[in-house]
């Protein structure tokens, strides 16, 4: 990580140059962002594939206009493209054609690698950028106003990002109360890799085992008795099948090295367990009890 | 499982023969339970190891009496030994001594194999309970009200268990409101070691294996970025060492069957991603997705 640089917010804003923002994709993300920028007073053009999306953004105030023609993005001074991974790596012509080269573009993809490959030579003003922030909800329905603040917002510029455009996303950042990060691209997917998308496999490796059993009477217990702890472990083991298989298939190498040393630590308790080294296993709980409110004091 | 019959809570109440309930161990269980009794009008005695404890449960009100000698049990028709699982196991010669041979004696261990090889021998009326219920508190001040509402109560008979004996259990089981199961002991065991110990271990691991990056920048920028899924996903594995080690090595093999159908799905997992096969992993996430609900409907 280059810096950790968390606007601060008693500062008085800098100009502001945006007037006009086009945003692709009304889901979660995108739909949360046209909304919080909607009530600061930008115009916000909404860019939709299906008019049926369009409309229910529409009726939804997500933005101001909603089109699903993409040259409505012509006079906007920045453009968030917020779709799916999947798209965003592999943009249409059309979408490409009309983004303004003068605008500034950043994405808000949970891969950084990846989209930097595909982006760098798309658009000269382009910016790597990757919200952290959710909720269970997805699609036109799920934009909610203020769902980044205090939450990360990290952006992974290389030496050939235009700084004029970083500081606009900068701003950007800042407006919707988020605290502002840059890293390095393979770094930020590594990180995101361990605490993000391992968890995923973790979980959904438990899910898969408890399923696995074959002892109807066992199984039957299992499901009487689980509770807050299974509960909270088997979460994200269950969340969006298809998001958790595009995470894995664009970030493969991280996931795969995130993996290899989650492997190697399961390998070690298990060992203590197979021994009955019970003080050893000790030792590494208490380690594991130590580690935790280092990743969520922020 | 043998069966699960929850109490029906319409019914009226069986005649209840107990009077006089011992409670050893004035913790999280051992206070809740005296808690709820105290409250029903019954004589609750309580029994601590250190007069600082037995000081303290009387000032909270746990229990209307509260002694270190354990020949204040000498009356009582019920004894409940909510020890930790260590003490139970290894029991002092003064407290079995002091067990009246016509009460009913049960316990609140969360394994089972292992407390009926100790127990069965111990007292003619021993009963094998497991009251599934918790929060994050332990120790004299954790005990509250109400806490087995609506959770589950598992005993283990065995053919040597007397019936009676279980029925009193049941009536203790219904009048604080948890729903009764029997199941076979070691069934219970494989169960729990796959719907709380393994999460445990799992949970751990991930917390060990995040621990061992040795990039700065990825690590800090890990710290900043962990949200909800990787806390929730590492929460049981930063739980208290001495339990998480307790669990393992009073249920070490049922951990350790729970352990390999673990390492099996996590590797069917690892395998699809090395090989890039992204349609599996969807199907295997989609398969997670729909298995979870079975688990978290009680």
């Amino acid at each position: 990580m280059n810096e950790i640089d968390p606007i601060e917010q008693g500062q008085p804003a800098q100009p502001w140059s945006v007037e006009r923002v086009g945003v692709v994709g009304m889901g979660l993300i995108g739909g949360s962002i046209a909304l919080d920028l909607s009530q600061q007073g930008l115009v916000v053009q909404g860019l939709t594939h299906r008019e049926v999306t369009a409309q229910r953004a529409r009726s939804r105030g997500l933005a101001q206009n909603v089109s699903t023609d993409p040259s409505c993005l012509q006079d906007c001074d920045l453009v968030v493209l917020a779709q799916p991974l999947k798209s965003l790596l592999a943009p249409e012509q059309n979408l490409l054609q009309a983004l303004p080269l003068q605008a500034v573009v950043t994405d808000v993809g949970s891969v950084k690698v990846e989209v930097l490959k595909v982006w760098r030579n798309l658009h000269p003003r382009f910016v790597a950028s990757h919200p952290m922030a959710g909720t269970a909800g997805a699609g036109v329905n799920a934009g909610v106003t203020g769902l980044f603040r205090g939450r990360p917002w990290v952006t992974t510029p290389d030496s050939e990002t235009d700084p004029s455009a970083l500081e606009v996303i900068r701003q950007l950042a800042g407006r919707l109360g988020s605290h502002w990060l840059t890293a390095d691209a393979a770094r930020h997917d590594q990180a995101v890799a361990l605490i993000s998308h391992l968890p995923v496999i973790v979980s959904a490796a438990l899910l898969r085992a408890v399923g696995e059993e074959r002892d109807p009477a066992v199984l039957d217990l299992a499901r009487a008795l689980a509770s807050s702890g299974f509960a909270d472990t088997s979460r994200v083991g269950a969340g969006n099948p298809a998001l958790g298989a595009a995470m894995a298939s664009h970030n493969t190498q991280a996931v795969l090295r995130a993996l290899a040393s989650y492997r190697w630590s399961l390998e070690q308790l298990e060992e203590a367990i197979l021994e009955g080294h019970w003080a050893q296993l000790e030792e590494e709980l208490e380690r594991t009890n130590r580690i935790r409110p280092e990743f969520l004091s922020n």
